[in-house]
């Protein structure tokens, strides 16, 4: 079931979601800000436009994948924008990961043109959208999320139907980065404690990973600290934007998440060290850090 | 290769443990503080002692699986316990969850009288320990972990030497229940906050597993939250004592455990009200009070 | 050397500050969006405006004191806001709570048109409002502070000039609300740990006045958590906006703020139990609901 | 009213402690495990005597000033110590800063042989101790309070009756020590902030000062960290070592403390960072060293 789709956001997460698109099939009218993406993609066979309006208006479903909140809501409700070229029964896809307050304050103004909309924040990385494996969490009506399927399956592999309203995927995407970055931090500390008292991080990552200490973060990441190399796969600056929308999140719902809290802060200190382009699990140097210890310097 | 063994405290987690070694063939000598458990143990083919000297005179192998570190101090050190009883040449292995330290001196004084000492705590629980599908993390030199082998088998799946010194199992078993604790913390404001945001915590679990936010412990224990009940597998109380010796590792090794620390306090939280007989997921009750609002009434 | 003056926001705050600027022989036009303050204000002297452009137009001074950062963007900047209103070489000092960031961009706006600007909040609260004893802290330019110095003496008794930038006046008053929060918190922590452990609160607040523990939010909050009553001077829903300001401030210039951080869940979890409204020094409920004791309670 | 008295630990707080008390007219019996300060004290009039027994044999009023539980369990309950040496009726004063169980357990086995017991550490540093000028926390019976009161007044000014049970001074001195601790912290992480942000320390001291913020942290140790020098008043060692108290009470009083453990942890990574030496305001440096900026470099 092909698609005309518009994809505005061609960066490095978006550009491969492109690519997958007309892989699968899919027509796609692209825009983006800055130009270079673009020719590679017009060369793959999509159709390049010259401004938001003009790609949302050839299109049944609108997808943007963008850096943060104020981008989205620029691109959607911004003159120019996606409210100004989308035809009325269209659908917006948001795939980016924003305020969940956000999403539903644009889903209210694009309902009132006759746009439907759904929030679709991923997870995976540029890995996983190159390689088409995404893990997608959508919210909105649930005739909205069978209406998007074909597309959402081109790009990614785990799609989860989450709630029936816009904001729930990036409810859903906010407890994943809450969750990963706890992970990353509770594998810091293990490493840090048991490596400085002379245990060899290698056999403690495997005895570990026998238990309920199991974790894919501990498995994924864990030989970046044996290595003590940090090859960004998603970087903290990143993540760190994400957790600010947690304790945003936090606040306006009236939940403490006190570790999450804790984790923000320590995120700033690894900002101000300058080491925002490393991956986030490189979080463990501001443990080593404090310990006056490295976990690959052992044995 | 069957072995003579002495194993002194049946108690939920050694009465299983020496069914399975008596299973695997192994001669045991058995002695325990309260005496129930050693009646059915008796009429399971194992010799009960009157004292731990006693029992540990007969054996190759002594195991001790006791509460906390004083206990294991005073058995192994104390009158009548091990250092009397104990043949110049035999192995001793505690399997309890001590401080490291405590390992080590109880080593060097054994070591003074020709025992050779493994420490080797255990995790998996009741359930591990019954199946003998425990995950065993030993230290000590490794001939004597070669030798230990045939008894650690009898009771464990994933059997890991984890370093060269006693004390080195200690530190790892600390290092998992750090993980394990900041796990469940994890688990526990992602789904507070998701599921107070409106979202189903079941789809929650389900896309999050997904992903990079995948533990052992979202799978295992997540469905505990969404049903709002915590039958004991590993218990608060317990979980908190483990979290101690974290406290006392991180001091004495000189690591600052920063989430963990916080992990801790909110532990002392649980048990002043009075939740510390249930499962070590029921941490999420706090997290659930501070917002005013259950994972299991969401929907 | 008596002033003509423009007050807008006359709320719990401003109201009182306008009366002292009469009693000072200011002449003061005042605007406010609800309409029966200024009916006082009209009887005591001030002259009533009906729009914020209208009583900018007549000062020489322009003055703002409102909740929070997008009223005051929106009063400057906005339409029939200070920023049309206000003559060339008039003063503007904003005497609101808000973020240093704002507080530079609105300065800037204005200084296009030759309007100068100051930044002043205030610590003191309401009763430090109408005694006319209120701290200010402000920042800008010292030949404007100079200016403004016989308004400020109308209201306040402590008035430093910090910084000679505008927005120095916030991140001094969001230092104040980190270390007053902080200290609540200290003092609670510390009055409900000796209180569960048997000893009377007030003989511990006679001990810990007389060293090195002394503060002025112990003498003044501490008999509050002796009586168990929390009367609000400064509310924990105003306290907490202010913590909000310290986080983006935090995280906007790389510095970590670890025990601010921990304050702002717990001040989201005091909120999500409806105390709000309780005076900030309420906080010790908190810390007294994790302890399943009460300060007043002992003895 | 001149008393005999024993003084067992003469170091650095000890020693002019002794001499404060000759000054005022006692006559005091001196035991130390190293013997330099003892020959200075035998020169001030003091009695040299070779074992703790022997000092206590010879006086009305025992006190000891020792660093930490295990050095006040062996010298009042070892062989040889105080139990052995003191007279029925005689008054057993503990100085030290120890866990206020341990007080309690001494109290106890001291009672049986007819020696009442109080409990009274102090604050003020070597400087109160000269100066006798120590504020003093005490616990025990009132009749022994009032018993002991003329040898208070020889070391201490502020000198109050906490509790009626040994042990009520020790928890007003981890209450004095955790708020002091946090004290430090909200100071830190205010001036580390405001002064990133360009704002003169100095003025910041000023304005703070001057409102609801004002601490003697600030006022005495604020300008330690303006000129970035931390000589010694009270070592981050032995703060670190009442925080330690601070955890185990809390712990066992099932008072969560989160503020003073996330302190505890980062006195932590202060003594791995090898400043364990310097004042525990130099606590700022850790702040320092997350955001990568000096308050002393401001300006």
């Amino acid at each position: 079931m092909s698609r005309s789709v518009a994809f505005i956001g061609t960066g490095i997460m978006g550009k491969p979601m492109v690519l997958n698109l007309l892989k699968a099939g899919h027509s796609v009218a692209v825009h983006n800000r800055s130009k270079p993406p673009l020719e590679e993609l017009g060369e793959a066979g999509a159709v390049v436009c010259g401004s938001v309006a003009e790609a949302a208006s050839r299109a049944e479903v609108i997808i943007t994948c963008l850096p943060d909140s104020p981008d989205v809501e620029l691109v959607a409700l911004g003159e120019g924008g996606i409210i100004e070229g989308a035809s009325e029964g269209s659908l917006y896809i948001d795939m980016s990961t924003i305020a969940p307050n956000v999403s539903k304050k644009v889903a209210g103004f694009l309902g009132e043109k006759g746009v439907r909309m759904l929030d679709a924040p991923v997870s995976g990385g540029d890995v996983g959208a190159r390689e088409g494996t995404l893990s997608i969490m959508v919210g909105g009506a649930a005739a909205d999320f069978e209406d998007a399927l074909p597309v959402f399956q081109a790009m990614g592999k785990t799609i989860v139907h989450v709630g029936d309203n816009v904001g729930d995927g990036g409810y859903v995407k906010i407890a994943n980065q809450i969750m990963v970055g706890l992970h990353i931090a509770a594998m810091s500390e293990a490493l840090v404690l048991g490596s400085k008292a002379g245990v060899d991080p290698k056999k403690m990552i495997a005895a570990l990973s026998g238990g309920l200490a199991q974790s894919r973060v501990l498995e994924l990441r864990g030989p970046n600290l044996v290595k003590g190399e940090y090859p960004p796969g998603f970087r903290i600056r990143l993540h760190r934007k994400d957790l600010r929308l947690a304790m945003e999140a936090g606040a306006d719902l009236g939940v403490a998440i006190p570790a999450a809290g804790q984790l923000y802060q320590m995120f700033t200190a690894l900002l101000a060290a300058d080491r925002g382009e490393l991956d986030h699990s490189g979080f463990a140097t501001l443990i080593e850090d404090l310990a006056g210890h490295r976990v690959c310097d052992t044995d």
